[in-house]
């Protein structure tokens, strides 16, 4: 047993760490902006965008703090160092920010140290200021210089000499001399460089950022069901068919054509036209019962042709600059080769069955799941990342993941993390119309986008509070919307009731509020027939063969057209945080703006909420916001209908029309900007 | 070297621990409230209180989820279970609570697993309502009895046996009664106990919370200059005649009563009357510069008495039920011992001086500080950790610290701890009037109490934002707000040019808005001559001997002895984060509640603002925030002025006069409620 003496020695010992311990965190540093949920989580950013940090940094007493911003690539040997400027003295708040250029993972975090030259340098000049003497001052800045000169000694630095120099002439110097050299600008960074920095300390967090490409924050999607491209009834189109239809949708303004699942489908308990029991022969079944003879996740369904078709349709996308993205939907029809190959995987019933899914009472006779926690998950899990990276090396860097609320979260986030050690390229969707912690945690983890409650959301109210939550809280760290107006799935009320002025409003609303927005096909055609009391499509193609006519009447083509030209040629719609909602005074029309942080680029959005009725009324243009004085004139352009007006002041009267102007998209600039040289005007 | 097979298999063995770890994380459970930055800081809650605990917790799928709050003790062995109920399903959001019954530190935390049992039988009841057939459910309800009794068998409990003759029933059941034996709910409370647990997560931190005894949250101080509470001019009082003023302080209603320092005073650089440099050979000194060769911080200033006379001092306190509050700063005048006796705590500068204190260009000659990080930081700390004993030995559970934004936080952080760890019913109040960051931190660290920027808010719309910070923002859950009007160092502009209707105005909203408040001695007769354009007194008794006259006529010590009782007798203002703010039509009246949890006491405060006016002007009860409905007859007895009025409905007019009336406090009770019985009706 230890002495009572012993015990105190040793007592004493650990204190002693402790202090010093304490002492390394004599300096706070708190409330480190953008942060997730305690660092838990990576924040979300894109190549070419600035990386703004921002952290409140303090100490006892009066010492001037020098505060960095640390950060590296995830390949990166060693940290890069920016220093935070003192931007809210009165809040402690310092700020710095670098360019994101890589797409990879970077870690960042903050240090902070007392300047001790410059909280001496501070003083004096203080003192000086209102007259008081400064001789001992002085001696001790001497001395501060002598012991800069002790580290700057082991080194290769010319900064010894120049120190040393210091020195010299200070200790030849009479008084006023004296407080001229020390003073002096150059020895102020000379000693930033060599003063002791014994007090650093460091944030308790290291914090991680994921910085996509560009694709992943911006681009128009269409939503495309393979087998219903083609001309003849009763029969499946082929990807030659889909081909055939590239040109029109790039000419749409398309960046990505998203194909539902193109595998094989079971015949296992296949579905009917319009979800039935009981599919006929002749029926093809839904392409979400994944699985058949013909193969599984990694085949494509014969009907449709091969692989190497499926391979030339991706390449002639890429040469209308379009990409693909595939349905990543992880469930097999009963006839999938995994229950065959892997049954383990599967939680079999008493009755030797395999439980079809079910919620209840709804069921999903045509489709079993996996089991992400069966004995064998190991090969689970590494079958399902192989079946990414087989579709990336066919030239897929885009999955929709469909439902990834069903499926653990600890999967998603290990799966998405080793997609991208090798394909950091690689996008993923989050279809997710759960509650909103399931689908903002699905975000957290990892995925790239995320369907959002948009669908739903119609009247200004709602919009107004989904959308700024979504652009100015947190949720925009880590969420990037992508605003699809109607799916397979949902043919939402507001479509259906409010017709093809209802399509027009939708589709203005997704492609203007969000950089990321897409429409599911038979959307430019304003189809709207549901099945009665349900926000289904009637006779919906996820059972049918189906051929649509792309030219049909009523299509609102050219306005998908020319708002997806506006988006191309507009920086300001190209970004999301930059949505701020303006005074409009009706409630049924919504008005706000996206600006450029340099003002190089404003636009205004007016739109009717409401499908059947015009709306006149008077818009309050945001000129303090937008940089504009009180009586200064500007030119307005609305990018829709081409015309112009010469504007001054806040208030300002518009006319929406449903059936012919639902929305204006105006492009403004000061009068004294304006090239009318430029094609634009 | 590993063969690239040794490396594969080592590879998925990894991936393998990997998935389990993983699993154990597949319930979500995140935003747990109270949290203070990640858990760093521990919540502040006082003896009595229920601790109530949300958490969102959720999982992929349709499982049921159940949730428990943990909680402990610091002496605790075990912990706490409590169940959490699931109050927002469509936020996922589960609510537990306990009561807190301990002056101590607690633990605290959140579990959850799936209930399997429970998912069964929800699935079922699901099925059964539509019609739906069930026997394999039934047989897979029947497994899950067996695997329970499993479990149960190896246990002493009686469980073992209802279980097997749950099984015996329902093996040799039919149809119906297996349904109606496996969904009874005695069998779900038995299965509830015995199904596996195998999914159990756990919140990633343990989260820490102090409880205070309830004086930490509750208590109206009278700060105290001890040696102006005597009757001789030009000489120093006595703790006799300290004590000679407690009855009347017990009168107006002081639980508290807290001394400015009482040490002895250093002579060198001794300040003269309104802080001049020199001293007269008969002037006292400022008590903040502590130390001469009578001894230091745990010394008491021979013109005040001996020890004993301070213990007489406390000792008489406590018999009105009053405590004694000692100021606790960090400070050494010149001639303070430890300069002697441990040099090593202080720097000395080139001349061999010890540098005063300074904020350049102010100079506090008559102080010295001591370094923090000195090599003998080890025996300072704990010198500075006696010091704290040392009085509470003496009956002083409350220390009023100085400064303490001046002194590293790593020390308070480790002090306060370790001071709470033998003597949890110890209260520090931080004064630090600095600036957000800094005075949140100090409370964030252990600081039981602060103070507030309140001495400076005195607009309506100043008071609204700062009130609900303080109030309605996690800022509550650690910052427990101590209003003082007025210290020795702050005469606000508020008071000198308000006259005594300022000093009623603050008075009020410092005992209304806030359980703990305070005022410094002088307040009380509406002193308010300063110097000219500073906050500050003149011929402050900090640098002189000072006589009052406690009796002066003007002072407000009958509406002090009013406001006091009306706290004590009204629960409602006893609490901080029940303040409510209501419409009243006059932007220099301010209207606000203070409701207990369960309507059993009402309070409503209408103050006037303006020291200088009358208003007249319409309040607007809050009648739904008061559960009282729109044409219901509630009576309102004004407090101060004991009027009665019987009212109905939203408006109401109001007439304040800063003479006379300068604030209505209305209790407020339904009709129904009234019993004219009691003797406050």
């Amino acid at each position: 047993m230890a002495s009572a003496e012993e015990k105190n020695v040793r007592g004493a010992s650990v204190l002693s760490s402790l202090i010093n311990t304490l002492s390394s965190k004599s300096i706070m540093i708190t409330d480190v902006h953008p942060e997730i949920d305690s660092g838990r989580f990576a924040v979300k950013r894109t190549v070419g965008e600035f990386f703004f940090v921002s952290s409140k940094v303090f100490k006892d007493g009066h010492d001037v703090l020098k505060v960095s911003l640390l950060w590296k690539r995830q390949d990166d040997a060693d940290w890069h160092v920016v220093p935070m400027t003192h931007t809210n003295p009165g809040l402690d708040v310092y700020a710095g920010h670098f360019l994101l250029e890589s797409n990879t993972y970077y870690s960042y975090t903050v240090e902070a140290w007392v300047d001790v030259w410059e909280s001496w340098r501070d003083e004096v000049q203080k003192k000086l200021a209102v007259g008081q003497e400064v001789t001992l001052e002085l001696l001790e800045g001497g001395m501060l210089i002598e012991e800069a000169l002790n580290q700057a000694k082991h080194s290769d630095s010319s900064d010894k000499e120049s120190l040393s120099e210091v020195l010299e002439k200070f200790r030849r110097g009479l008084y006023v001399e004296q407080c001229n050299i020390l003073l002096a600008e150059d020895v102020k960074s000379l000693m930033g460089r060599w003063t002791n920095r014994s007090s650093l300390c460091r944030y308790d967090r290291i914090l991680e950022l994921f910085v996509d490409r560009a694709g992943a924050s911006y681009a128009a999607w269409y939503e495309m069901f393979p087998r219903s491209q083609g001309i003849k009834p009763e029969q499946s189109a082929t990807f030659t068919d889909c081909e055939n239809r590239l040109p029109e949708i790039h000419a749409l303004g398309f960046d990505v054509i998203y194909l539902v699942p193109v595998h094989p489908i079971g015949r296992t308990h296949r579905k009917g036209p319009n979800n039935t029991l009981v599919a006929g022969s002749h029926d093809p079944g839904s392409p979400y019962a994944i699985g058949a003879i013909e193969g599984g996740h990694t085949a494509i369904h014969p009907d449709l042709g091969t692989l190497d078709d499926f391979r030339h349709f991706v390449h002639t996308a890429h040469l209308y600059g379009m990409e693909v993205a595939l349905d990543f939907a992880i469930q097999c029809s009963p006839d999938h080769p995994w229950v065959k190959e892997s049954p383990q995987w599967f939680q079999f019933r008493p009755d030797g069955t395999i439980k079809y899914a079910e919620n209840p009472p709804k069921k999903y006779q045509d489709i079993v799941n996996v089991d992400f926690y069966n004995s064998d998950a190991l090969s689970l899990w590494f079958e399902l990342l192989s079946i990414i990276y087989f579709w990336v090396a066919q030239g897929v860097k885009i999955f929709r993941v469909d439902n990834p609320h069903t499926k653990p979260l600890p999967f998603w986030e290990w799966m998405i993390r080793e997609v991208r050690r090798q394909h950091p390229e690689v996008i993923f969707l989050s279809e997710a119309f759960t509650r909103p912690p399931m689908m903002k945690t699905l975000a957290k983890i990892g995925f790239s986008q995320s369907y959002t409650y948009f669908t739903w959301r119609n009247f200004k109210g709602d919009l107004i509070e989904y959308l700024t939550e979504l652009t100015q809280t947190d949720v925009a760290e880590y969420m990037r919307p992508n605003f699809f107006p109607n799916t397979p799935d949902i043919l939402p009320e507001f479509l259906q009731k409010g017709g093809r002025p209802a399509f027009m409003i939708r589709f203005i609303l997704a492609a203007t509020l969000s950089p990321v927005y897409g429409i599911y096909n038979g959307f430019e055609l304003c189809e709207n027939e549901g099945v009665p009391h349900k926000e289904e499509y009637l006779n919906s193609e996820k059972y049918t063969y189906k051929v649509w006519d792309w030219e049909r009447p009523g299509n609102i083509k050219s306005l998908i057209t020319a708002v997806n030209r506006v988006r191309r040629e507009n920086a300001a719609l190209r970004e999301l945080k930059n949505l701020r909602f303006h005074t409009v005074h009706d409630e049924n029309v919504l008005f706000y703006s996206k600006i450029t942080v340099d003002y190089s680029n404003m636009i205004l959005v007016a739109v009717t909420l409401d499908p059947f009725d015009t709306h006149e009324c008077m818009i309050e243009i945001p000129l303090d916001y937008m940089g504009l004085s009180t009586h200064e004139n500007y030119l307005v352009k609305d990018l829709l209908s081409g015309e112009k007006h010469l504007w001054n002041g806040v208030q300002h009267r518009v006319h929406l029309d449903p059936y012919t102007n639902p929305a204006l998209i105006l492009h403004v600039l000061p009068w004294p900007q304006v090239d009318f040289e430029s094609p634009s005007w």
